[in-house]
């Protein structure tokens, strides 16, 4: 497996791949790889000739009073997960390869990055757009692999790619849990144990939600109440938000009638996690 | 010469000629093509096995108050002149084509924007940068070829391709000239007989503040004043903006101590013309 550390170096591998006529999958990722990451390896292993995963934190995308500094990581541990997989190369650049000191372009999403994190995030799928275009460019990757677990990131990442024409096909992949349900995240690992147990509140209410959309209920309000509910009867639990918004746009609905994201951030003491489920066929639909 | 419309058959050409190996070169114009345009496809012809000019009038680059409505158009003249230098494809979408009714992504250069034209022209160079964007994706040129007319935007785009690791490679190419030394535009033929006789003030004043600077005088502040002087001295002429900035961050300089724009907007009655010179060299080092 090529390790680099430069643009260039990737660019190098990429210009002999492309004259080879090799297909190229990207995972994007910020590093501290989990079995979330995996999946989406594993994904790009089977669809690609050559695979790259990034292992960055693109500082660009927290905000001033976030978790940069702390964010975990472990390049040699993700360095070995990545060569378990087989993946071709690991791209691991300084902040200043990527960002010179006069860096001043920016890409965005504009209405998709408003809700949701966005609200609390302003900056932060500005900086994703930003970085993910990046690679895009600098690996000239034929498919990039996003996980669910950050359903606003990938729907704003598709937009993008469909709005401004790049070649490149956007695989989303399932959300990776634990066995007790919690999503896979490298931030669980800021949990106590006593908050990593109180955590699963966050899917044991996503399932309630999710089961009240597929026996039918069509009020989106009943349902986020319902989901809210069950986390705030957990005393650790300080939500951000819930929310049913509509899976094209990401506006709040109040009625379902088409694919939706419910989708919820949750303070689990000081830790900030995220999750959610995404129903593409409505009811209206399956009941036919 | 292949006329497309549609992105996808532009898409499906590229393919084509990228399988062969094929280099291809991009000329962006807004159509209504003059001998300026024609340098560049000249240069494009020369330089790649296949040339595409796009022949789009971008909706996203125009204000609320800007002559989008107006903008002078005539695309089987277009046709004629790119087959005439031996164009391979004209590539001429409607704006529906570029932008779907939830079109929401952008692209932008911070800094670079926010002087000269973007002071009066705020959304301008965000709506260049997302079609300039569109088109490298569609088109996956190798070149790309911009004059050294709008020099702003030939700056904003090099630096959105460095920041961004864009594959293409933007040739700037210098401006075109009537016989009488006016920079050619679509937009002269707004121009009366009158203010087009008198629109010669702009590049004479460029003439002589070049001039100064070649000449060693390192003093911004006294250039500009003679060169708005001059440009004042016709009573028909406005001058919306006369401005020494350094030719890599834009921004306005005191002291010539290095490589520089000199750059005007002139409302020659109601029609808004820009001209410029760079001097790459300065003085101090030419001295040497």
């Amino acid at each position: 497996m090529i390790i680099a550390k430069e643009i260039s170096k990737v660019k190098e591998n990429v210009r002999e791949w492309k004259k080879q006529g090799l297909s190229i999958g990207l995972v994007p990722t910020m590093g501290y790889l989990h079995e979330g990451h995996a999946s989406l390896i594993k994904k790009a292993r089977e669809e690609n000739d050559r695979v790259i995963v990034s292992d960055f934190v693109n500082p660009i995308q927290f905000g001033p009073k976030e978790d940069l500094a702390t964010y975990p990581r472990d390049f040699d541990a993700d360095c070995r997960l990545c060569e378990s997989i087989g993946a071709d190369l690991i791209f691991n650049p300084e902040p200043c390869e990527m960002y010179e000191d006069d860096f001043h372009s920016y890409v965005g999403v504009n209405t998709l990055s408003e809700g949701l994190c966005g609200k609390s995030r302003p900056i932060h799928f500005n900086g994703v757009c930003t970085v993910v275009t990046k690679l895009f460019n600098i690996t000239e990757a034929d498919r990039a692999y996003f996980g669910q677990k950050d359903a606003q990131q990938l729907a704003i990442v598709r937009r993008m790619v469909r709005d401004l024409n790049y070649n490149i096909q956007i695989v989303g992949c399932p959300i990776i849990r634990e066995a007790d349900g919690l999503a896979k995240s490298s931030r669980n690992t800021y949990l106590s144990e006593n908050e990593r147990q109180k955590a699963t509140i966050l899917h044991k209410a996503l399932e309630q939600g999710e089961k009240m959309v597929r026996d039918g209920e069509t009020d989106a309000n009943k349902i986020v109440k319902t989901v809210r509910d069950i986390i705030e009867s957990e005393p650790l639990a300080k939500v951000d938000y819930v929310e049913i918004v509509d899976w094209n746009e990401l506006q709040k609905v109040d009625k379902i009638d088409g694919p939706i994201l419910m989708a919820v951030a949750v303070y689990i003491g000081k830790v900030r996690l995220i999750d959610n489920f995404i129903v593409e066929n409505s009811i209206v639909i399956e009941m036919v």
